[in-house]
């Protein structure tokens, strides 16, 4: 009998999947004789408890029958090899797949990889101080064994600290029933989907938008009706006259604008979604960094009909591999989210969720928040500074004082001289981010995202010296360096 | 003017939200002034800095107007309370939370809360040894800063880990890019309907069967058909004509009779998916602890056709608390399921990751199996002996020497007089938890299922001692203790 064994793993192993693969193959016949062990072990130059062991595990799957000693022999199971139908060109995926498949093929800007400046948007900072404080927190929280309750809502503690949180520095008043830990901002969308959309169902997008909400929606089944921004934010008057189930919107800071919602259209959303009786999606996904006053409140706090369902983020404040946030969510809703949840994935890792409650019940987080916004504002600043200097007026700063990115328009530029830029800017290191794709159709101007987490304060004067030489070059002036 | 501060947080915020609900419940109207800070820091016996915060954030907001010094002005927002409909009383919700609404309103069994002898299942083994390890991997793994690749498949490092575990332990020959992490077994079953299934497909499970599948599935508009198990599991002579679109098995050991899959019916299984164009669910969630033999190799192994999505966990033979599980998915569908996985949370925490890629590369991991299957091995044996000594005849135990818990048949007992037991037994301390729950149908016998992680030797023998009494009792005999 030939056997070829594979090298894979202990040679049991390689000897049980050998003589399975003849059975299966029909070189071995239902009622076949196998060879003694001690003859097998001579063939193969292995050891006799090597064979040993795997006549024991085919008999164990039942391959084989028979004593050792007695003889064993090949099972007779029926086993015609099926005509083979591959998998791949046949079942069609879901609904669900098509769609998702379809969002996820329209690119959303392109990524620098590499590069010596790469101003890319939307990951946080990195704090190698706080590497130390977390893995002290962790270790603390892995004797964390607790069980009971609803897990399903989250850890208590946590929530209660998310409640002080939201109360001293976003104006929310919430209770640890109102709130559910989820696995991150884009959790949060996918839940809200399940619970209240249903294929075709209508959800109201900012122009621009974010492209998480975006997909999650679109994926879903959604039916999205972008709705125009200016530099007050969402601009209310012009929402649909059908009925939403759902309006998405960033009031404290417009991703990836910049905007900041003005009072006077919270509260017109606010009566538009209690008239068309819809609800509203605040994503506060980074309202911790702001730079010339405190925070704005949160619309969830002028929210007397209880429609908004705020979310808030730990891995933009922290780091980008955890993955936790929360949403404070309406009564009404409040059994299905957490239902929702619960069929999703039961429930977040406890451990990192006691770390993080005890992080914050010893203001080690509040600490880490003033030390990241300090840093930040600096950047910013010097973001800020070397535009004046270096890109003069040729763009205009759109300057929220507040989050990780600056967007700039560019005067006088079309999408092909825009594209352009952004491959000039490449090819001498440095990563530029359009905002064209983070709208639905061609925008009427065109801007671009400078995220300022990535570099220290050096790099990014150095990089805004460089913006001004490619714009330069893109006038017509320096050519190639 | 009359404001009443709330007590909660800071003052300067207690007082910001006093003056807008002043405002926005119309008592201060646009145009009226503010009383000047100083005025109003005596009034409320205040320092007037907390005042100056307060007017500078209202400001901020756009409540007010004009400068400090010059007086401020409440803006001419327009702001009527829009007429309130209750949010509870009329959105209706999706079609999936309406469904996952009746599935979670059915219960699994009820649960014994602070009993002496708790017999749950489903929990894992607590070792408090394995939360020291896992304090120094996490806090090992806590610099973890990777941030580019796939996140969304997982760590490559614990893909890597899983994929060697697979070929020593489980037969299982996959590659990195086979493998997904995701949150747990829950979130397989949940990302496998979102990329298989319509509303309405059909979805094979076994009879009874695990009912987080279960409510996965059906919350997910599957139309469930369950096909009945005996001794050598699904009896796949049953399986139905019309072709389902997912086929949901647990081989290894099934949840909860523990009866295991024989190779012909594995072989029919796959063959029939095959040749219906279908996908096999192979969820191998407890298959580490088996106590006679080398664990069976999956079914996995035997799938030439790749139609077999396998789920393994480690929330069992870690605990619990961690949310981390795998999927080896077919090629076809493999981009599908890296796609729904991202937009439903991105990917999973990349710390815990990293930390169970290196427990699993130092051997760490190997040795807790080692060390938890001979503990559970021991507990099982004595759940057995006592079987034999308390409850002689009366129960026929099935013994799959495999898993966390044993299932016992009660001989002559029907749903009434098992419930009566249960009661019974509840009252003196033991809590013991039926089959029949696991069902879709009424069963035709009537069992028990008991867990024997959560309890020592010696406490699973005073248990069996306490069930042999409770038989006793409901034979007519002892009557109350």
């Amino acid at each position: 009998m030939f056997l070829e064994l594979d090298g894979q793993g202990p040679q049991y192993a390689q000897l049980t999947r050998a003589i399975k693969a003849a059975i299966l193959g029909g070189r071995l016949v239902a009622g076949a004789r196998l060879p003694p062990t001690r003859a097998l072990a001579r063939d193969l130059d292995i050891s006799r408890i090597t064979v040993l062991a795997a006549y024991e595990q085919l008999r164990a799957e039942g391959f084989i029958e028979g004593r050792v000693g007695s003889g064993s022999y090949v099972t007779a199971i029926e086993h015609k090899p099926a005509p083979r139908h591959p998998a791949r060109t046949i079942a069609a995926p879901s609904r669900y797949a098509r769609r998702a498949r379809a969002v996820q093929d329209r690119t959303i800007g392109l990524l620098h990889h590499g590069l010596r400046y790469d101003l890319q948007y939307g990951n946080p900072q990195v704090h190698p101080a706080l590497n130390d404080l977390w893995a002290r927190e962790l270790a603390r929280a892995a004797t964390y064994t607790g069980q009971s309750g609803s897990r399903a809502q989250g850890l208590l503690a946590l929530r209660q600290q998310i409640c002080d949180y939201l109360a001293r520095r976003r104006g929310v008043q919430a209770q640890p029933e109102d709130v559910l830990i989820v696995s991150g901002t884009q959790q949060a969308f996918a839940l809200t989907a399940r619970v209240l959309l249903d294929e075709g169902d209508r959800v109201v997008l900012e122009e621009p938008s974010y492209f998480g909400a975006r997909q999650a929606f679109a994926a879903h089944g959604a039916r999205l009706v972008p709705v125009r921004t200016d530099d007050e934010g969402l601009v209310c008057a012009e929402l649909p006259r059908q009925t939403p189930r759902l309006i998405y919107v960033t009031p404290s800071h417009q991703f990836p604008s910049g905007s900041v919602l003005s009072l006077p259209r919270r509260l017109e959303l606010l009566r538009y979604a209690n008239t068309h009786r819809c609800w509203v999606m605040e994503d506060d996904y980074d309202s911790e960094f702001r730079y010339d006053s405190r925070p704005l409140t949160a619309m969830r706090s002028l929210d007397s009909s209880d429609r908004v369902i705020y979310v808030g983020t730990f891995s933009k404040v922290m780091f980008g591999a955890l993955r936790l946030a929360y949403m404070v969510v309406p009564t009404a809703l409040r059994d299905d989210f957490i239902t929702a949840k619960y069929l999703g994935d039961f429930f977040c890792p406890m451990i990192e969720q006691a770390a993080l409650a005890h992080f914050m019940e010893s203001s080690g987080f509040e600490r880490h928040l003033r030390h990241a916004t300090k840093e930040l504002k600096a950047r910013r600043e010097t973001v800020i500074q070397g535009l004046h200097r270096h890109a003069g007026d040729r763009v205009e700063i759109a300057d929220s004082q507040a989050g990780m990115h600056v967007v700039v328009w560019l005067r006088g530029y079309n999408r092909a001289r825009t594209e352009a830029l952004i491959a000039y800017a490449h090819e001498r290191g440095l990563g530029l981010y359009p905002m064209a794709p983070h709208y639905s159709k061609a925008p009427a101007r065109q801007g671009l995202i400078l995220g300022y987490c990535g570099l220290s304060s050096t790099g990014l004067n150095e990089a805004m010296q460089l913006f001004g030489y490619c714009l330069d070059a893109l006038d017509g002036g320096a050519g190639s360096r």
